[in-house]
């Protein structure tokens, strides 16, 4: 058994998790981060990839480049809006004219990297590939967090407080008393590919068709992201090259020359829709950051997004909480970071309903539905709306 | 048999029907308005009370009040916005501030009584208490309708054109060839009630809470006019004054001072929810305008402007057509008038599910309803889109 003692136990190594590890040093705070899987793993396992704003800023702005490049404005590319696709046409939402804020498409891998690079760097007590986390006594003065290493070897950490970022299927949450849930399942799922092609468009094209939703997204000059609403129980493996192609063709349709580019798919899954938030967020010496606490549809990108935001709040708590406002200052961080959540949650429910034929309830609906999108794009405000909600709100 | 030969005959002498007579007759155009109800009916049905702006200006510009006192302005009041109430406490979303447009309180039925005084000073041939109307011919050049006047008689009315503004109850629409119509039922009504009470708010309060929805409107200094979600099958006569007076009161209940006032419950009615769209608007030489096309729940108090809306388009396609353009002119009517249609269709959909408990699915939804409102209050471009709907987009 492998004693260890830190002010602060992150469960869960993801952005969140290692985000909050780099703030919290940067105030002179030590923490451990444990996490099951391996890097590679978690390196290289496709997620999101837009941030917002103040997502960007709290990478170049805190230090994690450390005076070296700053990745996600070198490597990341801004985008100044989106486009609504509906009716044949395309309709840009100029978010920079707006609301004078950008967007950056820098996926969440290499979030993951370049924090990761900076806690190691830095000199932060992490532990990957760890087995059996468990986590006790987060109703006590002297919580504790018990894992195998990745070596073999027993390990008791001892903790002032504790932080579950450990994502959708976190274990941290269920220690949470007094609990509350609140779920919404979609009757869809998203239909993700990977593949070998240029760009079609500059930024992200959210199409809206009689067959159904599907989103046109970047990641390099030779690779692409593309995704298109389907039925939850649908199969990648019963998807051709050929299959997929038709089906995107046919959703992003219309008459004004927008051509969509193909290659070979390197990569095809099913990616769940739900809807997920559970209060509390903190349980005694316990605090949940992230998709442990919420979980919104990829519809607007505001998953990672709001796990970084999350993060940022926590660190303030937890630094005035250790710096001697003891559970007064815990006490804040639920209202704090749910007033946010449900923003979040509104957004995606809204940007999800505006645009998914599972959403169309009959036939009613569906020319709603474009009604909505009419209204939209033909008003400043109403764009602006969207802009503000797509680029982030501030942090309170 | 009294024959009679007309440019237009009008089915339907409500606001909708009389209006279009009036722009008619200000072209030069003759028109011929029967309806089957006793003018005296329309005038002491409670309807609608808010107009957007350009129904303001659709009767103070065209001469309805001809020199005479503009009852509208005299005898309604502007209102500069409205209030959000939730979560204890009311947030004025000022229209006269956003949008620089203001609303008006004033009945349908001071409305119509105008209208009708209009067209009965300008000559106008109405018919009001007739029976057994029935429209013929419709496809070809020489449409007719007839019926049995209020003193027995029969007549035959000969027109170039018909118009089908004959309300929600249309047995117009039903003559239209190739028609699809879509409808979106909701779980839920409205109770309204009439009351003998000083007005407990100088503007509209939508109020969202945990028991459902209310509005607090107004009507004179010493009537007010209030509604709360119900079941669709709630009886009046099982809502004694003092059990209205406790949900109401349940409902916009807060920590902010805002005192409901109370009074004898004068008319309580249960208002059915139902959204519906017919398509095409014209078949033939008949053209439908307002309810007689489409109804909107009553949120957002879009169904009188719309139907005002439509008669707007309408009269400058009849006299297009009757202008010698004919059926060329006709055709444009549907798709001019639908994006308008469809556009209230979202607005007082978007208006119902964000207050409306019976729209809540689940506590999920519960939240992300107030994490909306929040959003909306909070953000003055919301605030902004929000009050472009409400106060009425420009007609194309």
């Amino acid at each position: 058994m492998t004693p260890h003692r830190s002010q602060v136990a992150i469960v869960g190594g993801g952005p969140a998790g290692l985000m909050l590890s780099h703030l919290l040093g940067r105030a002179g705070i030590d923490s451990v981060v444990v996490d099951h899987r391996e890097v590679e793993e978690i390196r290289t396992t496709h997620r999101a990839g837009i941030l917002e704003r103040d997502s960007v800023r709290l990478l170049t702005d805190t230090g994690v480049y450390a005076g070296g490049p700053e990745r996600v404005l070198t490597e990341g590319d801004r985008h100044g809006g989106i486009y609504l696709r509906f009716g044949g046409g395309s309709h840009h939402v100029d978010f920079e004219r707006l609301v004078g804020a950008s967007v950056w498409l820098y996926p969440q891998t290499e979030v993951f990297a370049d924090l990761h690079a900076a806690r190691t760097r830095d000199g932060g007590d992490l532990h990957y590939a760890v087995s059996g986390v468990r986590v006790h006594d987060v109703g006590t003065d002297r919580p504790r967090v018990t894992f195998t290493g990745a070596d073999g070897a027993e390990h008791e950490l001892v903790a002032d407080l504790v932080v579950g970022a450990d994502g959708s299927r976190s274990v941290c949450r269920d220690l949470v008393e007094g609990r509350e849930r609140w779920t919404r399942t979609y009757p869809f799922a998203w239909f993700g590919i990977l593949c070998q092609a240029p760009p079609s468009a500059p930024e992200l094209v959210y199409a809206r068709s009689e067959r159904g939703f599907a989103l046109i997204s970047q990641r390099t000059d030779d690779v692409q992201r593309m995704y298109f609403e389907c039925d939850p129980d649908e199969d990648p493996a019963d998807w051709s090259d050929d299959r997929i192609w038709t089906e995107l063709q046919a959703r992003v349709a219309g008459g004004d020359g927008f051509e969509l580019r193909e290659g070979p798919v390197l990569e095809r899954t099913v990616l769940p829709f739900r809807s997920f938030v559970q209060a509390p967020m903190r349980s005694g010496r316990l605090l949940l950051a992230g998709d442990a606490a919420h979980t919104v549809p990829p519809t607007g990108a505001k998953g990672l997004n709001l796990a970084l935001a999350d993060t940022r709040v926590l660190a303030e708590v937890l630094v005035d909480a250790l710096g001697g406002a003891g559970s007064a200052a815990l006490d804040t961080y639920t209202d704090r970071a749910l007033a946010r959540v449900w923003k979040a949650q509104h957004f995606s429910y809204w940007m999800t309903t505006m645009l998914h034929q599972g959403e169309r309830r009959d036939g009613f609906d569906e020319r709603r539905q474009l009604g909505e999108l009419t209204s939209l794009v033909s008003s400043e405000a109403g764009s602006t709306y969207l802009a503000e909600g797509y680029t982030g709100w501030p942090t309170p």
